[in-house]
């Protein structure tokens, strides 16, 4: 199948260095092509679609300008690197994106030369920028290092902490501010406000006064000095950038390749320590659907490229993130101490929602989650009761705090972690594989996990109940499974599990949603003539050491069930099994977790199988646990 | 016995209320007495005291003049509570200081009223001072709130992201930046260069504008409008702050009540959205052998008041930090793709040593952990092989990018985790209990524990040869055994322990520094005639299957030992005897691990015991899982 015509001059791109003897009006043409190709792409598979369409000229032009890959060129959070992907040797697999075995929706070292670091959170990229920085100059090396971070993402402590070592350091790196004035929300704080009012104040005498710094490429050395105090006096002045030892240059216009290209050729010719250039970019830039959208089309369905409709996804059970968001309105509606916060993530979290009821009890603090935790400890601290709703990947972030703000000193934080283990397309960087170990090993924690939406509404009113320690409730990625919400939700008794199923022979104990597989698994056991029992632990601390005992003592059989990483729910099982001496005589327990991988995107169903959390693989795990039975005939039953 | 005359005036104060009628002479007279005060105390007890003696009057004159403990007095770290804590109540405790049963040597909620916030580790007091602001607002309540922060404390991105929300937010609250030009060590980074030039542009000028200020009390909401011209017109031109939305003032001197009562004052008057009072002291100030040292007695040992002379440690066997330091030294030198970070803790993790002999290899970011893991990331990446050398109670802090950056990636980053386990009167915020589960959870990530300091050695060689994924090597705070080095450091194979005595109805399976306790242990239970095997798991992750299987298959117990929390290596050790069905006809296993609470500061011997992982502990267990054999009699023995 030939490729369309309007990919023309983008067909003969095979990598950057094919950008080099392009005149500039053919590199126009392209970045043309490259928009309308990332537009298709997307339209097919889903994924991000804003951030790309905002930094297409800025990557063609990086791209043309820098020698990539030995130029190491690092894009923070990696939503915007579709058109990256498209111009450095992957076009033709970019209708994989984000699919089982294929591109990954962010840069990925495992995929490509081009891509020297991974990334899919916020703020990682002028550390490693700087890391690259230093190695380059302690071996000798002559690359540049070039970082493109979005505004949002200088919300986050991180890009200080690297902005702070690098403005001392003075090593030569170009950090690319991509200012779009939109994070994934709306950008929020003081950084956000800063940049809107460098951007007004700057840009129109900035534009006048570059005509000049255009018109006169730089030479190397022997003008060094020279650009160094053009781009001084260019700046007209004190910003915070250059306080922290930055080299500031802009704003200038990042869709315009006349602008671009020649200020990205001074900037790579300049050795004069760290730059940052201010970029003013639209998001969702050349789309009319996504210009005029709220969000900008940050992550969509599969849409018509002609209208720009998305896909409805199928309808069915209210998703987790909504039932959250609707429990906690619930209650704050009856509590006016309770109050919520998000890092960034309005919508993500439903947060949005309490909002719009709630506008002064919602905190929506930037992209800050180390931010989020100690303040909500202080609001905590102060008689408030604070919900942190904050993804368990990111909840990473934050774990210092957790420890030390909030679990040392037993204040009742309120943690509601949305994406609770696997997430399907977005992959290993964003998989909540790890929070059940992180907080089930902190003295006084309560950790609860909803095993559908019902639960999920009960843990929200059992979090308001616990007003003397930190709690935390864990719930998935996705939508219930459609059970009804309770009219009047009730606090669980704290530590207490309950019975779903009754039987004799197996138990399986989950923690968390895969309860429904657990259900379909004892089904099939008991399509074999095995009495399974099904029960939901709803707490991994404190565990419901009672009902772990009894399951242990009358079943043949015990298979734990989560969807986390080893040393989380199974091992505090194991544990209390080991203390009181139930391993002594004799028992047949299995601890069924996340792999000990890094799973690839895929469909969550595919990677819950392949972790062997599936019906399927649990009831196989019971059978071969027992030690009778006959394998094939399981299987036979099992995939009935 | 009568208090000494020194403190005739501090005696008469009981409370902060008791300064309130004070004449600003008595003022002074209470800082002289209370700065010898704190002196006295930490002489006959040790402890932090540079920090103290620093803000001996500014702590004076902010109980002087706002309304503790109903206005929020939130230190930053805490190091610099002393002060604080003789004038809350405390004075009659401050001997106890760091003692067992005695004072906390940081600011703790348990402890005062006077403590709304707990803290110890850096840079969190913005955070909680905004969640403190938030609350009062919603309530509708009055108070103050007023946080105290250290130069050094500013290049954590938690301090900057707190900033960047409150600058936005516009909530009424006081910052006060400490700046000593100090952290632990001397600051470094780009924000504290830029604090040095505030100093040196402003003081001299803002001090003379500052006599109006001082000489003209500020009304209340009448003439809330003119301070804040006036506050505005004082600090002469943007500064970062101002550009973060605090109103800034300053500098100040800090050691000069008559500028710093009538300031703060005038700062408590204001309602002007959030302010930054920049005031300039002197770590140690006033006790001149902590002013003439070179980290101004930041952390001392009991000493002669009259002569500064601290206590020597006893000698003894040399520190693990100092081993790792030289051995990463050694390696180094044979090596020169070896660098080292630390983020602000150049002594504590003997990164100090590594920099005198490779300036340009060793990288101290600030307080930074965040940064400083991405960091040695992108110099992983780039073919280097950095070691970042941080607390394992720090480390918490860079969690999400050990996981991100460092294990998706699978980039070899060496960590040296320093203070793993108890860590005595620095107490549970310090207490190094949870990096093996937080660690070993992750795929691809070795994590290995040091059983004594010629082990440390030869994983520091290990760790130089994984240079296909992440490791990390944690050892404990204080001195090694003894032990002698070994002339040439050896790689130890991956995943493989090591028998230490063979025996046969007991095993005991030490992971890190228990070793010895394991030994002495097994000494006491040959005593009662039990045969008893002592093995060193030496990595927890990969784990030592073949060893742990042949330890559980030929003992009649099974003992694992570590200094860390539930989930750790226990756990893994457990989850693969479970995948084994190690347990499915009978096996007498225990996991000793740490308790699960926060334990407070001791001695660390005392806290181990406490935690039940001292020898006899150790052996008691073994006896009690054994199930036979006389409990007094081991007892007897045992002690013996």
């Amino acid at each position: 199948m030939s490729l369309p015509a309007k990919t023309r001059l983008l067909d003969t791109i095979n990598s950057p260095a094919d950008l080099k003897s392009r005149s500039r009006e053919d590199l126009k043409q392209i970045a043309d092509e490259l928009r309308s190709e990332v537009i298709d792409a997307v339209s097919g598979t889903g994924g991000h679609l804003g951030a790309g369409l905002g930094v297409v000229e800025l990557t063609l032009a990086i791209h043309a300008i820098f020698d990539t890959p030995s130029d190491k060129l690092i894009f923070d959070v990696g939503h915007q690197c579709y058109p990256h992907k498209i111009l450095t040797g992957r076009k033709d697999r970019i209708r994989t994106l984000r699919q089982g075995g294929g591109l990954s929706g962010f840069t990925k070292r495992d995929e490509s030369e081009y891509d020297p670091f991974g990334a899919a959170h916020a703020s990682t990229s002028i550390s490693a920028g700087l890391g690259f920085a230093k190695s380059r100059d302690l071996q000798e090396k002559d690359n540049k290092v070039v970082c493109v971070i979005g505004d949002g993402a200088m919300s986050a402590g991180m890009a200080y902490e690297a902005m702070n070592n690098a403005g001392s350091d003075l090593s030569d790196m170009l950090v690319i501010l991509n200012d779009n004035d939109m994070s994934i929300a709306p950008p929020v704080g003081a950084m956000s406000h800063y940049l809107s009012k460098l951007v007004s104040s700057r840009s129109y005498r900035g534009l006048r006064k570059f005509a000049k710094f255009i018109a006169k490429p730089i030479g190397l050395e022997s003008q060094a000095r020279k650009a160094e105090e053009y781009l001084r006096g260019f700046a007209m002045g004190g910003t915070m950038f250059e306080e922290l030892g930055f080299y500031y240059v802009g704003p200038i216009d990042g869709h315009d390749l006349d602008v671009l290209l020649p200020v990205l050729e001074n900037c790579k010719a300049m050795e004069t320590g760290p730059v940052l250039l201010h970029v003013v970019t639209q998001k969702g830039k050349g789309y009319e659907p996504a210009e005029n959208s709220a969000d900008k089309y940050h992550g969509v369905a599969k849409f018509n490229v002609i209208t720009g409709e998305q896909q409805k996804s199928a309808g069915g059970p209210p998703a987790y993130t909504k039932v959250f968001a609707k429990a906690l309105i619930e209650e704050a509606r009856r509590d006016d101490k309770i109050v919520g916060i998000t890092a960034a993530m309005p919508g993500g979290t439903g947060m949005d929602l309490f909002e719009q009821e709630f506008p002064e009890r919602m905190f929506d603090v930037g992209i800050a989650e180390q931010h989020a935790v100690t303040f909500a400890a202080g609001l905590a601290a102060d008689g408030m009761k604070p919900f942190a709703a904050i993804y368990s990947t990111f909840l990473q972030r934050g774990y210092d705090q957790v420890v030390h703000d909030v679990a040392i000193q037993r204040l009742p934080v309120r943690f509601a972690i949305d994406r609770a283990g696997l997430v399907g397309a977005d992959g290993p960087t964003h998989a909540g594989s790890f929070d059940i170990g992180f907080l089930g090993a902190l003295p006084g924690m309560v950790c609860m996990a909803a095993a559908d939406e019902a639960e999920l509404v009960n843990m929200v009113r059992t979090a308001v109940e616990i007003d003397d320690r930190p709690s935390a409730f864990r719930y998935p990625r996705g939508n219930g499974i459609g059970i009804e919400l309770p009219a009047q939700p009730k606090a669980l008794e704290i530590g207490k599990g309950r019975i779903v199923r009754e039987g004799s022979t197996i138990a399986l104990l989950s923690f968390g949603a895969r309860l429904q597989e657990c259900l379909k698994a004892a089904e099939m056991l008991a399509a074999q003539g095995l009495s399974c029992t099904v029960a939901d632990a709803r707490f991994a601390k404190p565990l419901d050491e009672e009902l772990v005992s009894r399951l242990a003592r009358e079943h043949e059989v015990l298979l734990t069930v989560e969807e986390g990483s080893r040393g989380g729910f199974g091992a505090f099982v194991l544990h209390h099994l080991a203390e009181t001496n139930a391993f002594d005589n004799g028992l047949k327990v299995r601890t069924l977790h996340l792999p000990d991988i890094f799973q690839d995107q895929d469909k969550p169903e595919i990677m819950y199988a392949q972790a062997g959390l599936d019906a399927h693989s649990i009831a196989t795990r019971a059978i071969d646990a027992l030690g009778r039975g006959d394998m094939r005939e399981i299987d036979r039953f099992a995939r009935a």
